[in-house]
């Protein structure tokens, strides 16, 4: 039996949008946090929580710990994990590695494979739910992995949001259910542009519109209509909350597993390409709804598709 | 100033699906209404309510009055209206046809100017939501046209939605609004079909993966993602309460009006493509989320769209 979580330090690497706001759910729950990020300025106002902060990743593992990481994807994970000095040899025999990251099904399948010869454990957790969803623990929490592994994260787990989703022992299941809850709002995103367009050209206002869908029976209640649709309908993209910059990852992530599925998903690859013509016009840290406005101009600019 | 519609008897043709308890709520809230429908089993229920029945169209439409419309689509609503007897020569001058059908922006245009020269006000009202929410008066319910004409219709109007938006004197916006909204529910459809298809090529069950969604923050409390989700996760699409046939009439306006507009609508088109596969197997009655199941397949069928 494992020492009860409480009362062993954990540490957090990643205090970005959504890592922020759980690592601070996890300190005002009463578990010892080690807190760690390459920005400084997010590490000071959860040790006035009480976190304990750390100068660098070597400092937030301790041997046969418990480490929690929520970094961008594939690159930023493979770095902290596998560079020297690297999170699974820093853990060793013994050690948990919890990533709450959005990456792709066959990194996190291959870094579980290695941690294994290395006796540490991966466990892929994953959060649907925005910023404001984290603070107030409403996030939805989708796990996957090693069984023992994953009931030894359950406290964490259980903490930082309101819905616990046990995917299996597959350790790439927990990102496979956030890709494809990402390719839901995607998919509202390019349908609410586009419906926004439709009833403009029809001399209708566009806040108009989404404000009677987020109103009505039909989409009343949720988060994507009622947040991205005030955006979409006001053409105000100034929201940071989730970037076109990780938008585009994650659409990149969804469109690469696709390809790999040899299944078709024409709108993942559109919203790809309207993330991509967002970006190169400079809203790459604005919004991700913002490819609303894209997902008919880049298909103006590939007339063939339609043709 | 006109007489009070509390005392004027109404004319209600067309007790479908929407229909049906559009003219019970009518009925229950104390308007007189003649009621009529070609299949006559519709009409005795409401009878029993307190409804005036009616043996044939012409029997519906008193000379000035009032006349309520809900039928599936174009042609039915040019039939009942021009044909002989047909409603605007019954009606006559000082006549109001309230029009509730989804129908092409420009027939209902034609109609409005045929009516005018005929001393007859056409004025279109379109509903979001279903049976259900028509029952509990829980409808949007949209309306433009001539400003006189949709005061008279006004108390109507309030009686049988929650919530009405005036979208001004051009009397096509109300189709337009409800073309808009029906594409946002198709581009939910044809993704809660594809993302299902994208888990279970993980292994994961396509219900977890809906029931997961509908639970979240993204889309909870939405109708249209909790209704249509329960359907496409358990592959069960024998809710006959909006078919795959009236499906296939909405998609088929919304591709043609997307086609004069120039604008491209690739998930209109996709879904258009799967109701018509769905309907050709046999599934024309079913809810139109059959469509769900079609949209992978219509893509593997014509290869070509994605090279």
């Amino acid at each position: 039996m494992k020492e009860p979580l409480k009362n062993q330090t954990i540490g957090f690497v990643g205090l970005g949008q959504m890592g922020y706001p759980i690592a601070r759910t996890l300190v005002q729950a009463g578990f010892p946090v080690r807190v760690f990020d390459v920005r400084e300025e997010r590490i000071a106002p959860l040790v006035a929580l009480g976190a304990i902060p750390a100068a660098c990743l070597a400092e937030v593992v301790e041997p046969g710990g418990v480490v929690i990481s929520m970094v961008p994807g594939d690159t930023e994970l493979c770095q902290i994990a596998l560079n020297d000095p690297g999170i699974v040899r820093q853990l060793g025999p013994g050690g948990l590695h919890l990533s709450l990251s959005t990456i792709s099904p066959d990194v996190v399948l291959s870094l579980t494979k290695y941690y294994a010869t290395q006796g540490v454990a991966l466990v892929a957790a994953t959060v649907s739910g925005r910023p404001e969803a984290a603070a107030t623990r409403q996030l939805s929490v989708y796990v996957s992995g090693n069984a023992a592994a994953k009931d030894h994260a359950r406290p964490i787990l259980e903490t930082i949001g309101s819905t616990l989703y046990d995917l299996g022992p597959a350790v790439e299941s927990a990102v496979v259910m956030k890709l494809a809850a990402n390719y839901l709002i995607l998919a509202a995103l390019v349908a609410m542009g586009s419906a926004a367009t439709f009833v403009e050209r029809h001399g209708l206002e566009r806040e108009l519109f989404l404000r009677a869908m987020r109103e009505s029976v039909l989409f009343q209640g949720s988060a994507v209509y009622a947040g991205y649709g005030r955006m979409i309908g006001a053409l105000d993209y100034s929201d940071e909350n989730f970037s076109t910059a990780l938008g585009l990852k994650d659409a990149s992530l969804i469109v690469h597993e696709a390809e790999r599925l040899g299944l078709k998903l024409p709108v993942a690859q559109q919203a790809y390409d309207a993330l991509l013509a967002a970006q190169a016009a400079g809203h790459g840290k604005q919004s991700w709804a913002v490819l609303a406005e894209y997902a008919e101009k880049i298909l103006e600019d590939h007339p063939q598709r339609n043709q």
